[in-house]
């Protein structure tokens, strides 16, 4: 997929989606949460994607910050793939995505789900809100313009029909 | 972006991003839950984006199930693209996405947040387990096989490094 730059754009997800670049990286991303750090383990891991693919893609998530390079051997000069912060912490969004394909695209039941190390239940997972301990009903929430907002965005917010 | 369809594997990650599509898909999405219907009003909001990609991603939306059509005008015959109950329950990504955009990528502050309709707070959103009733950590939470995974899931998750 070609398009110019979001990244000019006032919108974080538009944002969030230039960092991740597209799908290959959310299934490498994908395989990093299962464990992956060798370029191999990744191309194992990812059916179907080829190793120049493959090879763009992390360097793109490492010049994005949500992979740092580790050198692991010196001859042969060999590196692995470590997740940041920012790239852990984008787990929410793989959660939210697996959740979503259960419930919408599991004709055949249910693959993978996320199950508590202690109880090995699995997860009933819902959005909360730290102001309220409760949960977010969409319906209690709506958009609104942050501190940086420009006059323009504040004008679309405020002229929107959210529901 | 090409790749073939990765519906038939057995991850709800990859199926649901086969759904999605690519991120225009989702800017298309932001929109409809800013209240955007017609045409013209993606067109307006999806900045970038030509007639014909959109008229693809919506068409793309809509076989897959996240938009329904609905006729509002006989002569000229227009349409709108209503969302279904699956599309609308995208937005916890949509949510997790913005979140994520906040956190790393707006070093000039935040543009746009969730406020609670009532208190007029800016949300902050953690995920909870309706099991418990308490926050997924991720360090308590693991991906496990599902009743429907085969036993080469098994084993991949068997064998994962998961942290």
């Amino acid at each position: 997929m070609k398009h110019k730059s979001l990244d000019d754009a006032e919108c974080p997800i538009a944002r969030s989606l230039d960092h991740v670049g597209e799908w290959w990286s959310i299934l490498i991303l994908r395989e990093a949460y299962y464990g992956a750090k060798k370029f191999d383990e990744f191309q194992k891991g990812v059916e179907g994607i080829t190793p120049s693919t493959l090879t763009r893609r992390l360097k793109h998530l490492v010049d994005t910050g949500l992979f740092k390079r580790h050198r692991y051997s010196e001859k042969p000069e060999r590196y692995e793939y470590v997740l940041t912060k920012c790239g852990r912490d984008f787990y929410p969004i793989m959660w939210t995505l697996m959740e979503w394909g259960n419930k919408y695209f599991a004709p055949e039941g249910i693959f993978i789900q996320l199950k508590n190390i202690k109880t090995r239940k699995a997860a009933i997972p819902f959005f909360a809100d730290r102001n309220t301990g409760k949960e977010m009903l969409p319906k209690d929430y709506q958009i609104a313009p942050g501190p940086a907002a420009s006059a323009a965005l504040y004008t679309k917010i405020a002229t929107s029909k959210q529901e």
